[in-house]
């Protein structure tokens, strides 16, 4: 996988995974990341200006990097914890928001993130660099068929909470304690039918304006700081 | 100011505002746009999919209009109204944080959005893009100087709310009664050092991971919705 940009070349360059390659545009001067390579013993590959420019629409700020794919992890790994606190991403389609839905995950300790396989943005490039690192410390699983993995997760203990406007209920008013699952629901058309029937609860975060449209991440943060606001 | 996007279009077609131009793509199809255009009697200029490219970079959905420039208000017209809510933007950079921050604040029913001259990102195309129609809603006055700004908001009664990690308060611990301000500091640097001095108090979102960084305006919709959190 390629990845770019100085944020994401610093945090991959600190942490043990493999880097396949390194290319720098022949200007590149960030000290910070130069010492970083350096100390990784990784010998960059010099671009002119020029060859570079093909990565322009990147906002690579001058690096680039392969890495291996990123690494899902199987559901198993984080269902089991104490009072775990999952976030289900029910076909989200924007990878800035993914990324940053990935970065307040990181800060709130979620457990970890749930996305489907199918119809889904996953983690490419532009998640790893909007997330700003956050993805090396967050537990991702792809899964199949949301339906069964929900179901899976409610003999768990989970109880499930949707967002949507309709038949909902006051997002301040529901109560987060012990084993939850939070749904977040696609940008556009929200969560879909049928996993909104599977919600044990479903929120809403009141709004008081004429258009009344929250984008995506900002949503999801709203409702992931408030899913840990009792339990932190 | 030119503006492109179907939901814009929208908006600013239902509004009463005047649209000086309206270029389509000449596949254009959306029927709900196309009738509102009907309904305001303009005459679209219809250009081939080969010169409407030039507008690709601005993912513009294949319509384009050129409407008066974003008209700013004066402070004045929201800072005495009773338990006024205000945020104060400090030197933001990245306009899509601001078109997402403006849609927090008009959701959130938020009195007025305040912006500094210089050194910050203005109410331009992409903003209004990503603020998805809510700019419409949305006092925001631009001001000169932030400091006297802010000395002129205490004069009015208004605490000041800065957000912050050093010497801070948890943001659920703060009594966000009466007027309130409510400073976001800049993507990369946080509230400038004169600003962060005059405010009475610092919120700090708890953060529990190793990156614990959260994009700006996800930051700001968990702060915003927490401001309004007691009083609505």
């Amino acid at each position: 996988m390629l990845v770019y940009g100085k944020n994401v070349a610093k945090e991959i360059l600190k942490s043990d995974d493999k880097i396949e390659k390194i290319i720098i545009q022949e200007d590149f001067d960030d000290d910070s990341v130069l010492s970083l390579i350096e100390k990784r013993k990784i010998k960059p590959i010099l671009m002119s200006k020029k060859d570079f420019s093909r990565f322009d629409k990147y906002f690579s700020q001058g690096i680039i990097m392969y890495i291996k794919d990123f690494e899902y992890v199987d559901l198993d790994t984080f269902i089991d914890e104490e009072n775990a606190k999952v976030v289900i991403l029910d076909h989200l389609e924007d990878p800035h928001n993914l990324g940053a839905i990935i970065r307040t995950c990181e800060a709130a300790g979620i457990s970890g993130v749930i996305i489907p396989k199918d119809r889904s943005v996953s983690v490419n490039s532009t998640v790893m660099k909007t997330s700003a690192g956050a993805l090396e410390n967050v537990k991702i699983a792809m899964v199949t068929n949301l339906n069964q993995t929900i179901k899976k997760l409610k003999d768990e203990g989970f109880w499930i909470v949707g967002t949507d406007m309709e038949n909902s209920t006051d997002y301040r008013d529901i109560d987060y304690s012990g084993k939850i699952a939070l749904i977040i629901g696609n940008e556009g058309s929200g969560m879909s039918e049928s996993v909104k029937k599977s919600c044990d609860f479903i929120a809403r975060i009141p709004m008081y304006g004429k258009i009344n449209s929250l984008n995506a991440s900002v949503a999801a943060g709203i409702m992931i700081y408030e899913v840990i606001r009792s339990n932190k």
